[in-house]
């Protein structure tokens, strides 16, 4: 009993930012039919870690789906669209802007078909302006928002987020516009539908936070940091015995915090060290004596006991250690889930816990067109119509 | 007229990622009314770049919403803010886990008080498990997250996304679950209320993506590629005359694409580089020779170039770049507001593009405690009540 139970979605969404928002749609409890291209569909399928024919990636982002093959370029194909559409509360999909016009799906048409839809569009630079057309992709669109500008050091120059993050953000932030058109509309679709529009650049564009702002008020570039904090010291990954330990000594008392539990309390003496303006002026060398100081112990000694003084810190985990992790364990990040034919396959858990409606694992993703007479069915379509339609290729 | 006009948001958080959630909530339309600290507020408010002595980090995050004061560690205060938990369809909070419950407000009490509520907390960890109480801060959910193990560069060792994403990321995530449970509930509040939780290290772990999906399909860690391509080559940055192009050639079509504009088809003939594979194994020597032809021309013209061969590629932005692009500009993603006795302040636009319900700049952020009197108003409290808990110092 999902918090989005009963809402139908329509999905035409390939590869990932689209498929995002679907899957934490799908989590909460809607009902995604995602539509595939009978040659082979998402192009997801084919790509990362494949075991046995199976790509573990396309299970994670396309659990709790359902999917059907229709070749949308065939005139039946897109009367069948259309009748799901008139058929569904949300349509989302993730084409190069246009693709959906030319499928016949209008603004017009859409509103025509069925004026409760909320439709949702996700791309690169947005619909409409000079760079609508420009291929986007995650990686262009963390160098174009700013994203990368402010990511690495001045050693490393410009760096990316290995996670292809402004697919992912722009996801999210699509499901939260859809369901925020549900609530207005109403869930039982009672209200009129709207058109929704995400792009790449704008999603990441939104978490420039205090470097977009500060710019602003000062028109000063805000330089590139690294790890270290832009304004204070200590902070950053320090030198522990067997590998890094990540320290955010953001504030004064925790500054002093930090100090005591690694014995350095009377560096503050040092003038080079008194203030926190002094020691950003002299961050290779406070880095250089807290480095000398945290090697004497492990990782694990430094957690626990800059936790217990209350100061933030942490491990820099690899995926490994990150996905046995006790407090991931404990917060059920990693879930399992019997996909027919190919046993347990592994996927990351629910972030959002909601204690009436949880996300839950309800079925694996789909194999190609596995709903396809399921979801015709529903649609009204008689056997001897989807068999007619699977003969002449449009499934 | 936002998507989530009439919602009511009792808004409790501080600095970042609560007040990131609250702001999306309303930026959509809803009433959210910021309850700070009679003694100074949201510590935001000093935090940034302060021009004649306001903070634009404070200006953007906290647009369109309201402020009062309340003293919550005092009896009055306390059941002042029962009386707005009555009256409320959502309340958010980014405490320590257990410092709401200090406040009086244990999950039953909630229950009791109003059993439409949407409750939300936000935290580093989660509430329950063994780092339940541990301090949190972005720096250690990236670190923690496995999030820096995948991003930067053997040279560079794991690094941090500059901006703090994984307050960002559960912001935005933590909307996502409040309006999914508003949709359940029914917006006129004819439902029941839940209770929802996010948590920092939870949302990064969650756009980990194929990194994680392929390290559980063959347990085996994957690599920092820095700003290139783990299994794709040529990818990457690039140098131009006048600085670098970001290039996303990530299927064989756009390598042909991108190799002929560069004027490199050839050493597709040259068995170093006639394969994916081959490319991969020789990719400093693919990127020098790359380099070498991409120096010939200006970052300009080979946006122009490959963008028209249909190849994605980018600058790699300047936020003095990001926020003077014909394209951004375009977005709306630079706007003003008038903020009384500051004159014009500009902050990020709006990514989501709502058709029937835009969002809108409706008021700047609120001075502290400014809409005290008015909302107590609003709950029912009469003048000399107001009167009396001011003078017992209450707001």
């Amino acid at each position: 009993m999902g918090a989005l139970e009963g809402i139908r979605v329509v999905d035409l969404t390939r590869i990932l930012a689209g498929p995002f928002c679907t899957a934490l749609m799908a989590d909460m409890g809607a009902d995604v039919v995602k539509i595939e291209s009978p040659k082979g569909g998402d192009p997801i399928r084919g790509q990362g870690e494949i075991k046995d024919g199976l790509s573990w990636y396309f299970a994670l982002f396309n659990r709790n789906k359902r999917s059907i093959t229709l070749d949308l370029y065939s005139d039946e194909g897109k009367q069948v669209l259309a009748d799901m559409v008139r058929d569904a509360d949300v349509l989302v999909e993730n084409f190069k802007p246009g693709v959906l016009a030319k499928l016949g799906l209008t603004t017009d048409r859409l509103e025509e078909l069925n004026p409760r839809l909320i439709s949702a569009s996700v791309n690169g630079f947005g619909s409409t302006g000079p760079y609508a057309d420009r291929p986007a992709f995650d990686f262009i669109a963390q160098a174009m928002s700013g994203f990368m500008s402010v990511t690495g050091s001045d050693r490393s120059g410009p760096m990316r987020a290995g996670p292809p993050i402004s697919d992912l953000i722009a996801g999210v932030y699509c499901a939260f516009g859809i369901v925020s058109a549900l609530a207005k509309r109403g869930t039982k679709g009672d209200g009129q539908g709207q058109h929704i529009e995400m792009s790449l650049v704008n999603g990441l564009i939104s978490m420039m936070a205090y470097f977009a702002a500060d710019y602003f008020a000062s028109g000063k570039l805000p330089q590139q940091s690294g790890n270290n904090h832009p304004i204070v010291a200590p902070y950053g990954l320090f030198e522990a015995k067997d590998g890094p330990i990540a320290v955010a000594a953001s504030q004064l008392v925790t500054v002093d915090r930090f100090l005591e539990v690694v014995g350095l309390t009377h560096i503050l003496q040092d003038e080079r060290f008194a203030t926190n303006a002094a020691r950003m002026n002299n961050r290779d060398a406070l880095n250089e004596v807290v480095n000398q100081a945290t090697r004497h112990q492990t990782v694990d000694y430094w957690i626990e006991a800059l936790n217990a003084a209350g100061c933030p810190c942490g491990k820099v985990q690899d995926l490994a250690e990150v996905f046995s992790d006790p407090q991931v364990l404990h917060q059920e990040m990693v879930q399992e889930i019997e996909h027919p034919g190919y046993g347990q396959v592994k996927v990351t858990g629910f972030p959002l816990k909601m204690s009436r409606t949880p996300c839950q694992l309800q079925r694996p993703a789909p194999r190609l067109g596995e709903h396809t007479n399921e979801v015709m069915k529903e649609l009204g379509y008689d056997d001897g119509k989807i068999t007619a339609l699977r003969s002449a290729g449009i499934f």
